[in-house]
This record gives C-alpha cells, structure tokens and sequence, in this order.
C-alpha cells in the first residue's frame, strides 16, 4: 500500500448544493443542473464535448470521511451496516464519485450539465463519454 | 492546480491481458475474465459484495501518458484527433478507468469478474454497485 496515486483537480463544481444535508443521494432524486468550471490546462481535452452529450463527471468528495468501510443504507440504522463497496456512499477509502449527467451547454471552460448531486467547490477529475452497450452504469 | 488528491490502491489485477496491445478496447470487445485482489486493509468495505452482482471497477492506468489531451479514435490517424474527455483513452489528464464487470467469485479478498479490460497489475481504486434507472452508465 506505500504507492501514492495523485489526481489533479480539472474542474470545480459550482451548484446550489453547499452541504451534504441539501444533497439528493443520487442524481435521479432531484438534484439540481450545475456548472463545471474547467481548468484552463485542460481545454483542449474538453474540445469535444457538446451541449446533448451524456457524459459522466468523476469527482472527489472532498468532505467525505476516508475511514468509514460500512455504513447503515440510507442512514437508516435499523438496516444492517453495508461495506460501501456496494454502496454509493461518499463516505469510502477513495472518495470518487460518478455521476452521469447530460451536457446542457459549453461556454468555453464553463460545462452546465443536468442533475449533479455534487457539492458547490467539488473537485472533478474525469470526464467520459457514455457508452452504449453494456458499458458500466 | 495546488491542490493534490491522493489515491490508494485497494487491490491489484490478475489478468492473462500483460500489454496495451493485448486489451480489447471496451470490455465487451472480447475482455477475459479477471482476478481482482483486494488488500486486507478493506476487507470490511468489500464485505457484501457477491457473486451475481454487477459492480464498477474504478482503476488507476499506470501506463497511461497524462499529458495527451487528444487522441485519434481507434488509433486511426485517418479520423480526426477527439478531445480525451469524449473518448474512453486511458492516455488522460487522470488516468481513471470504468469497467462494469459481474462478481462471479469471491474467495475471500480474491474476487473472480467478468469481462475485464484491464492489464496485469493494474490498481484498482474504487467499486461500486450499479444502479437502475438513470444512473450513470
């Protein structure tokens, strides 16, 4: 475990969402369009990406606790702690986020997408196309 | 672009796949069946998940080159160079890669997938169920 894998931050949200308790826990409960502010360094990576596209977002949950391997689903503690392996939880050793949203509109480095469960200030750290198929959802 | 996010890897592949030019470039391109073993540190976190599920594999490229911002689709200079945001490259900014596969085994912190595209040795960084409905995919 001595190998250090270091992401670097291309974008940041800017969304409504400013604490955890404001947010939907998944992006089909309601959560709000947002912008994605790229980093300059990375414009020409983002060259192709259009208002129509599905794309999925990885972020970083910046404010998750990296400690936590089982929570209780939903917060509900009459239901049995679950290792966050199979859950979506922030709360997981590496605190990546997927989140599959469609691109409503590109001004220059500034992406608004559709229902983005991520907090306003999240770092993003990918982009991807969505496959068809069966590609992973 | 201070800020720096570490990873830690949490398991490692054990793949007949040992070079780039091995690997299918999706997993439903023909991707062989594939250990994952995962380090005794997340043995909580990977508790339940079993066999039948169908989970995301995040990994870490370690052969990726992080300075391409765009790529020929398929390798074929004849298309036009495509922004790495809207391909599946592993050549990126943060070389993440997604693979949906199915749990078909777990023998303690060994667990036997479907369909995976990842070479020998590659980090795994994260895993997540996947969802119904609008999910990411």
């Amino acid at each position: 475990m001595s190998d250090e894998l270091v992401l670097r931050p291309i974008g940041w949200v800017e969304s409504e969402l400013r604490e955890r308790a404001d947010a939907p826990r998944q992006g089909d409960e309601g959560a709000p369009e947002a912008w994605v502010v790229f980093d300059d360094s990375v414009r020409d990576a983002l060259a192709d990406v259009k208002p129509g596209d599905e794309v999925i977002l990885i972020s970083w949950f910046d404010r998750a606790d990296r400690e936590v391997q089982k929570v209780h689903p939903r917060g509900d503690v009459a239901r049995p702690a679950t290792g966050v392996f199979s859950t979506r939880s922030p709360d997981r050793p590496n605190p990546l986020g997927l989140h599959r949203v469609r691109v409503l509109a590109v001004d220059g480095l500034r992406v608004r997408v559709s229902d983005l469960e991520a907090l306003d200030g999240t770092p993003i750290v990918d982009v991807k196309p969505v496959l068809g198929g069966v590609s992973e959802r």
